[in-house]
């Protein structure tokens, strides 16, 4: 411990030179030059704003002044900024050219100067500017009692135009304070793009004056209002973030078919006599809201030209409250069983010359081009909707991969070549809890493709995709933080800045950062290992949780049917999460004394283990009161074993076989407990 | 630790028998009687409905179906109840006689039967069957491996049928999210009246399409929206709770006068000749939204009739937004300076024999009565309003106490006794961060004072009054819960519920699980503190926060200015409450101590003094990285050394003299040091 403290203030005793590796600055700026000396915070400091900007900007460094004030306690004189050049003798000079443009192609640019006395950020726009406050934040130093801004010159820009996320809110409902806060976060990672899954099997989400039967009947009463949809649009501009909604068409169509049977595709033929219904022997389907995860069949029938007008008239309704220049319909995961099975829509693609349901789907597709195009709005789709008639204005958004049994970002490479416009989202799905390496080094530009210039420009971007079946308004947060951080960075940043560790280091001093917008990713994990532990001690919990990792991929939810939208995410696997916080250690850990086989090093694994033993008595002892502790009993009893056993080993005092030692720590490799997995498996298989 | 544990799994093994004392119901129903057995939870159990109650009720057993499978973890196979008698078959049945109406004196009782298989709630009104389900969460019980309800029957009704909360969001802003889980939280604890306190000098919180200018200049952009408000009150009557809207005239009007200076009392006097302004030689006063807390002069007009017609249109448009039946209209605290000071005010007043500024205010408050009677509405002012040719229709709302050099509730008895109905506040207090003992024992019905059944019948309860001056989004649920709770039973229990040991043992379950609501009242300490750390480990910080309270009373901000509105609130008092954790505890370990100098007793007092030094050694070791550590460090320090010295005490091994030794404790009886105090200086000083 003394030793980490005269580490620590070596590395932040104001007079020594800040080094550009200590700064925690992400996403990594393109240039970064840090020079001796310091800029000291005190309750003067002011900030004055000059040029032309948006007066998004007021608000944006208003907000800059309550967090450099939250974070340092310092009770700053000026409290609010309402018009341009109000302090202009201001410690901190703001000059933006012009107004930004809330979109693509902008110019986000800033040049950030720390200078002793003064600071200045320029840029050529307010979106811009907003960066450069969000850099300079991130460059708040300390040392024992003050705060200081290392003196230094940031240039910087976005790689990528597009840089988005995508929040699902059809499969768990999420109010506007989890929307808000989450577009915080991504304004301080210099994201740009929100895309908003509003609609899918599990719900519709808008509300509907027109056809307001949507949300009678197919919302369960969750939805945003229309002046809240307003709302939240004129929450992302002022923070320089573009709203992209999403409905879901022709799939996913439960909800939508809840509403209205009458323009889905399924085909029900009724047998014998009954008179009921339909004396043509057919009869309209019924649907009802989908409670599970999964690729289900109700769709809309292309055939239909009530599927038409229905359609126009809620992109009337709904376009109007999204002024950007993009509207995504989904498109994906259309099946097409019930266009096969239903004979008029057979009869239909005959007679249109639609050789396969893809050419259906693409004649819906086309449809809707027009109708959006009148509300000034381009066509975007998840990549299935790429096929040979699909219009050159329709932007092809790229997510299949191996688990769909597709080359990882086929479809980006073949829609850039093909002429279209894309993003990519393959490899960035943050709801299967992969490590945040992952994602970071999933790059949207391809290797090993030969691509032009043009083509290459094609690629706006990418996309954190953040689907909900197994996430709540308590754990999405957690699900969504601190990995989209990660991900901006490789939207942002240069390629070449893919140092694992660097991002590690910084990501750790980001996240906690990203509390102070309200963000739950941290501090909601108690919570849940409160309700767990029965309101006792969570410390044993706390720390198995750090050697344990939600199922990945698919696997929590096989099949889609263990987990419906109502089932309790209040378990042991909502409060991990992936990047379990001890697995790096210990795998340090035990390299480090493979290496060497010092009593130290050696110390250092069997702390772990000791603790492990320890965590897992502390289990039990909690389970005698709390129910809900009983399904990690097996797997604490595995890791307990184990490093028991591993202990002996250690000492060589193991009596145990070759086979059986492998046997107990293959034990460890089990995804049979509680929805989770030990992160320290594959350590552990070092030492045997 | 064993001990611990022995006497945990004697209380919970599913064949012991539970006891009354150990159910942790608050509020205390007024009659519990437990029996032999247990209903067993499962994922079959399901409820139904029957009777004819209001359509509130459908959402009232959703929202408790996912609060149970949230504690349990049990996939429950019920998704969503929407209509009467959907499962005949169903464990929990309900039933109701009538709709309930949101408002005064509607009948809340409920009776609770749980059988074996069989669980029965019988209501008149739904939202007796509402209060009804509260009580069957909390009578929850589990075992080490499942969950159960005790077999017993629960017959209850409220003794008071005002039991409220109002909420400050004018001197801090609170956001919609901040308030649905406050109304969650009231609903929680059988509360039933949300006073929505929305007008201050701070702030003008309601969107106005007339008087646009309000929102556009007196709300720095924080306000609600009257779709907001809409669904507020839509939310709060789904719960059964009455919201009461505040706009607090003719006092605390500079946000008011910021948009309206012409209506307001402040006469300025041109000097000289200046031709600019005016040539009568006076000049409208300009007004600015007020920063700091306190009683100021800014003051509506009670002469002007253009005063009057402001706020009748205003009533015009926010009165339909609040379908109840009160409307409160402040009154309080004005101080009358502005009006002695202008002539025209002056004259007024003699022109109709209104002989002081009192007489002046009711004339006031009485043009307002028919303006809240055209819209249904009856009028509410704290006690202030209460003059002699007041309405005897207004309802007075008590708050003064000694403080204001009044005694406690005078106004209370002064106003039933002339006939007016009556709320009590006083002692309710719930911003000053006294202990919740405090709060629990001030009941509304005064003691010593003779009232007739009439006058006792015109107390309709009590309120806890949150202001928020000092409190944030971040920091307001931790300065209304759990106290709240121990209020909500004053107002709903037998007058003689009042055994302060009994509540707290229960307050502290309770306040565990007003967790699942979303409440932030024990999540977000973590959060304040990680922030003081500067990312550290929290352990000694949180270990001091549990002997730390924020000064009390007024004391925080002294003379209202050393906070602004827009001052930090991520300080270590921020992070601390009432009631801190250690205080009761180390008090027991004293009190035994000195009844019986055993080894054991003597371990139990020295054990603190040692955390406490090293509480003091972690928060030096933090402070090297951590600036707002530093203000914290001279207090740990009293603590530390007289934690030694103390522990020489015990030795018999002190060298000091007593003077010197007393004055050692009185350095622990501080005010000075970052707006806390030491919760465990008497107790020190029972031990010299």
């Amino acid at each position: 411990m003394k030793y980490l403290l005269v580490l620590l203030l070596a590395g932040i005793t104001s007079s020594a030179q800040i080094q550009k590796e200590q700064l925690n600055l992400m996403p990594w700026p393109q240039s970064v030059v840090v020079n001796d000396g310091n800029f000291a915070l005190n309750k003067n400091f002011k900030v004055n704003i000059t040029g032309n900007p948006n007066s998004r900007i007021f608000g944006g460094v208003t907000r800059f002044l309550r967090r450099l004030d939250g974070r340092t306690g310092i009770f700053f004189e000026q409290g609010f900024i309402t018009k341009l050049n109000e302090v202009p003798t201001a410690e901190l000079q703001i000059n933006c050219t012009k107004s930004g443009k809330i979109g693509l192609y902008e110019d986000e640019s800033y040049h950030l100067d720390i200078k002793q006395n003064q600071i200045t950020i320029n840029a050529t726009s307010d979106l811009g500017a907003l960066h450069g406050l969000e850099t300079l934040l991130q460059m708040l130093q300390n040392n024992s009692n003050s705060f200081y801004f290392p003196i230094s010159q940031i240039s910087d820009f976005p790689r990528f135009t597009w840089r988005g996320l995508m929040i699902d809110v059809a499969r768990h409902f999420q109010p506007i304070d989890v929307i808000k806060r989450n577009i915080d976060g991504l304004a301080a990672m210099k994201m740009n793009v929100f895309h908003w899954h509003l609609v899918d099997d599990q719900g519709w989400r808008i509300e509907m004056k027109k056809h307001a039967k949507l949300i009678e009947v197919a919302s369960d009463g969750m939805y945003y209002t229309q002046e809240e949809i307003k709302n939240i649009v004129k929450y992302a501009d002022e923070r320089g973030i573009l709203v992209v909604p999403e409905i879901d068409v022709p799939g996913h169509g439960s909800a939508i078919l809840t509403a209205y049977p009458e323009i889905g595709s399924k085909v029900i033929t009724l047998t014998g006599g009954t008179s009921e219904k339909n004396i043509q022997g057919t009869a309209i389907a019924t649907y009802g809201i989908e409670r599970n995860a999964g690729i289900f069949s109700p769709t809309l029938d292309p055939s239909n030209p009530k599927t038409y007008q229905l359609l126009s008239e809620i992109f009337d309704e709904v376009c109007p409250l999204f002024p950007g220049a993009y509207f995504h319909i989904g498109g994906d995961e259309n099946e097409g069983k019930d266009w096969d099975a239903n004979p008029k829509i057979q009869e239909f693609m005959k007679k249109n010359k639609l050789a396969n349901n893809h050419e259906l789907q693409t004649y819906f597709t086309m449809q809707l081009v027009p109708m959006l195009k009148k509300h000034g709005k381009q066509l975007m789709g998840w990549e299935e909707i790429l096929t040979k008639n699909m219009s050159k204005d329709a932007i092809i958004h790229s997510w299949r991969g191996p688990n769909e049994g597709m080359a990882a970002g086929q479809s980006l490479v073949d829609a850039v070549k093909k002429g279209y416009k894309t993003v990519l989202s393959n490899g960035y799905y943050i709801d299967l809890m992969y490590p945040v390496a992952s994602h970071y080094l999933n790059d949207p530009m391809p290797k090993g493709v030969d691509l032009t210039a043009e083509e290459k420009a094609r690629i706006l971007g990418g996309e954190a995709t953040m689907w909900t079946e197994l996430a709540t308004p308590t754990t999405i947060d957690s699900r969504l933080w601190p990995r989209t951080a990660a991900i901006a960075e490789r939207l942002w940043s240069a390629q070449d800045i893919t140092d694992v560790a660097s991002m590690r280091k910084r990501l750790d001093v980001v996240s906690y950062r990203l509390e102070e917008l309200g963000l739950t990713h941290i501090r909601n994990k108690a919570v849940i290992l409160r309700n767990i532990s029965n309101n006792q001690n969570i410390k044993s919990l706390n720390e198995f949780a750090n050697v344990c990792e939600p199922l990945k991929g698919y696997t929590r939810n096989k099949g889609g049917t263990e987990y419906q939208m109502y089932s309790p995410f209040t378990l042991f696997a909502d409060a991990c999460g992936p990047d379990a916080k001890e697995s790096l250690a210990f795998d340090d850990a035990v390299s480090q004394y493979l290496a060497s086989k010092t009593p130290e090093n050696k110390e250092k694994v069997t702390a772990f283990f000791n603790k492990w033993i320890a965590v897992n008595k502390g289990l039990i002892e909690l389970s005698a009161n709390a129910p809900l502790v009983q399904p990690i009993l097996p797997l604490s009893k595995k890791l307990n074993d184990a490093s028991q056993e591993l202990l002996l080993v250690l000492d060589n005092k193991s009596t145990l076989k070759a086979d059986d030692l492998k046997n107990l720590i293959e034990q460890c490799n089990t995804k049979d407990h509680a929805d989770v997995e030990l992160s320290v498996y594959a350590s552990l298989k070092k030492l045997i």
